[in-house]
């Protein structure tokens, strides 16, 4: 693809021949002479002079290094930049979604398809189900009865959207996904478990994006909310009642109990916990693996991860954190008998 | 729906015309006019005061106090009483599966299906398997060879039962659970893994609910067993020739290693995780985000959970963590001393 | 099962009667009279005498304690035997896969399908796709446009393959798992997240083995890599850039982050998190739940889990540990004024 093109779509100043072509995007240490990089960290200057990128992404400040290299492109973000060019990308290289209702597909005569949508081969789009405009179902995908699919939006195949549950426009949800089982909810009830049916829906806002085998239950008496713009990885957790403010994003395996609800902007590590009817405020960010056990109502960053060690360190430290309580004991014994000696 | 109905249906003594209607079922500071709520807790006391719900399940100690604001069904146990009122609500807002075996399913002629089985769209049930009377198999699910599905168990879509695994009655399996997968078994070799077939299966009993993308893989030798009543969530991982004992409950992301032994009415908090060969007690309750490391032969509550802080007070506390045994020396040192000196 | 054929096939000294006959493979302590089984550890020898099984695999060192109570198989490697053993086991009790495609198969007319491939009813295989000789594509499978699945690999019910995804040879993918779904990739702008396209696939060797509901993303611009023999257990999340050298094995629940490359025959425990951007040696092994947050150039056993305790215990130790640095403090003034003192 000629670097005019490039430019003439998504801006930024190009420094150098706007017919030089390349074949590839590529980090700044993987680029051979047809890609283009990116330098979006000032840490990884000293790169620039050893890159064989045909041509670079960079902010005004390192114009000059850039220069001197080869081609360059002037951007005061280079790495929203390069994210708009892995979205113009794989415009030129994917093909799109063709807009017709595969055969295979069982869809409901009730069901209501916008135009332009996708129905892939195999998916099963219940009686009521509502799919907006342009929207892509992918194969294997079920669309449960009376759901509501955006314009837009997009299911990878083997996605299971629960009944009367909605998503928003422009989504993306990968292979595997579950929204809309059955939160988990019991009474005991002599030794037994009393299933408390879960009459509640999921909602899910605009340009949301949920990974594969990611579980979303709905609500048991109201809805589980998702709001626009959140982002979350594969294999995530997030129980009945949940609330996720607005563009906030989740690494993977993480997990949200029940009624907890989420701020805006925040963001939480992998395989970090959150248990349930907790509040944590906007623009809280939690570490990796940690455990969030208290409503957090300040923004800020928080971690709660025992350090890793040797296995032989380990024990010798672990042993000890089992009587750290003695230990402050003997320490406050110790300064007592001391202060007293003084 | 009327209250006269739903006290006729439910039991419970209600205060209050049985011809009020309601429409909804809510929490008490979510209730309007038309929702019924309930008081299972009485740190919430206060609510009843404010609530605007038309009806409110409580206890007979609060029965006055409800009486005075409005309709009030007593019963001696409301949070069971609300149990019964969602399955009630579900049973008549919810259509029921019809019993018919879709023509886009693919049963194998040799399967035999009871009365009133309902098989979804493009679900899948292999030679000789075995599905009980009025059991729902949703759509896109596969039911293995020589599988056996219990009366009254419901299938949500897209869920995996393994050959020759076996379901109680009235179980109820949620979207992308696998069920009869290989445990991970294999011996070293110079330097390579050699696997060991997986020659078990998965034994569930009656009652048993199993969370969206569940797995319970099958025995290495003898079965893996889930018994009566279990209760787990969603993204659970039970790996070969565990055995969960009767009631148990495990909350999303529980992780349960090889050949492990869970008692009876055992609770296991999010994300926790239970190592391999070990046997828990009756009523062993492990707390969120927690890993058991050795058997607990005892009832009661365990926990190890590094404490969540703010990072930068996090950072100073781990690193001393690391030292935590050498300072343990320094202070037994310093307490000889100060002895000496004395 | 005769015990010559046995020795036939797989190799050992037999001490008793070729013609016994097994029904069934158990471990010493389940097994009856019907059973061969085996005696790997050392320190389960006492069950030798307490087995009733008819025949025992064992090691030249118990040759003589196994012989004088019945049959037995001396092989230098019991275990590896015993691998072996369930592995001829299970091809004689499994129907093999037949070779043919289900007629509700929706293989597109570009796929290029090997000799003796079997494709399983309503799986999906996309145009472009390319299956190895002898290959098993289970039901509800999804095999994406160009994807290539190498000779007698074998995908069970519901795998999903992403677009120009590769698998190696002898490799087995089980139910649920997602290959090539997007890596989570966004630029920040303006308090939302631009998506970064994943313009990468996934690349996994030969005698790959990967648990069910498991998912390996596709790389951001070049490929996620799986070298030959690994094997993953359930429910492990494998981000975008990965390298996971040869013959490493995870249990389940793991997490890996972005770009970190773990080197070959490494060990990850249960529920382990390994964040991104870091490079473990070969033969490094994580301990089960452990969170690691630093590079680890050596081989090694490494470990960091708070310790598990009754929660009264826990709760107090774990107030100390957020006062850590304070009592470090304290301890070094108390050092301080006693050297003084002294």
């Amino acid at each position: 693809m000629r670097l005019g093109d490039l430019v003439a779509e998504l801006g930024g100043e190009l420094l150098g021949s706007p017919d030089q072509t390349i074949r590839q995007i590529a980090s700044l240490d993987a680029a051979d002479s047809g890609c283009i990089s990116f330098l979006a960290n000032p840490k990884y200057k000293a790169q620039l002079q050893t890159t064989r990128a045909a041509c670079v992404i960079v902010a005004p400040a390192v114009k000059d290094e850039a220069a001197a290299r080869g081609a360059a492109i002037v951007t005061p973000d280079p790495y929203l930049y390069f994210a708009r060019l892995t979205q113009w990308w794989a415009r030129r290289v994917r093909p799109a979604a063709t807009a017709v209702v595969h055969p295979g597909a069982v869809v409901d005569a009730s069901a209501v398809l916008g135009a332009g949508v996708s129905v892939g081969p195999l998916a099963v789009i219940e009686a009521g189900a509502v799919v907006g405009e342009g929207a892509v179902i992918g194969p294997h995908c079920v669309v449960g009865r009376n759901a509501r699919i955006g314009a837009g939006t997009r299911l990878s195949a083997r996605v299971t959207i629960g009944f009367d549950c909605v998503l928003g426009a422009r989504c993306i949800v990968h292979s595997g996904a579950v929204i809309g089982a059955d939160g988990f909810g019991f009474a005991p009830h002599q030794g037994r478990w009393e299933k408390i049916e879960q009459l509640g829906a999921v909602h899910i806002g605009d340009d949301v994006e949920i990974g594969a085998n990611t579980c979303i239950d709905r609500g048991a008496l109201s809805d589980t909310v998702i709001e626009q713009g959140v982002k979350l990885d594969n294999l995530i957790q997030i129980a009945h009642n949940v609330r996720i403010g607005e563009h906030s994003a989740m690494a993977a395996n993480v997990g949200v109990a029940g009624s907890t609800v989420i701020g805006k902007h925040c963001t939480v590590g992998g395989a970090a916990n959150i248990i349930g009817h907790l509040e944590l405020a906007d623009r809280v960010h939690i570490s990796v693996a940690t455990t969030v056990t208290r409503s957090l109502n300040q923004a800020g960053h928080y971690t709660g991860v025992f350090p890793l060690d040797t296995h032989a360190d380990w024990e010798k430290n672990a042993a000890t954190v089992k009587n750290l309580a003695k230990l402050r004991e003997r320490l406050r014994a110790l300064e007592k008998a001391c202060n007293k000696n003084e």
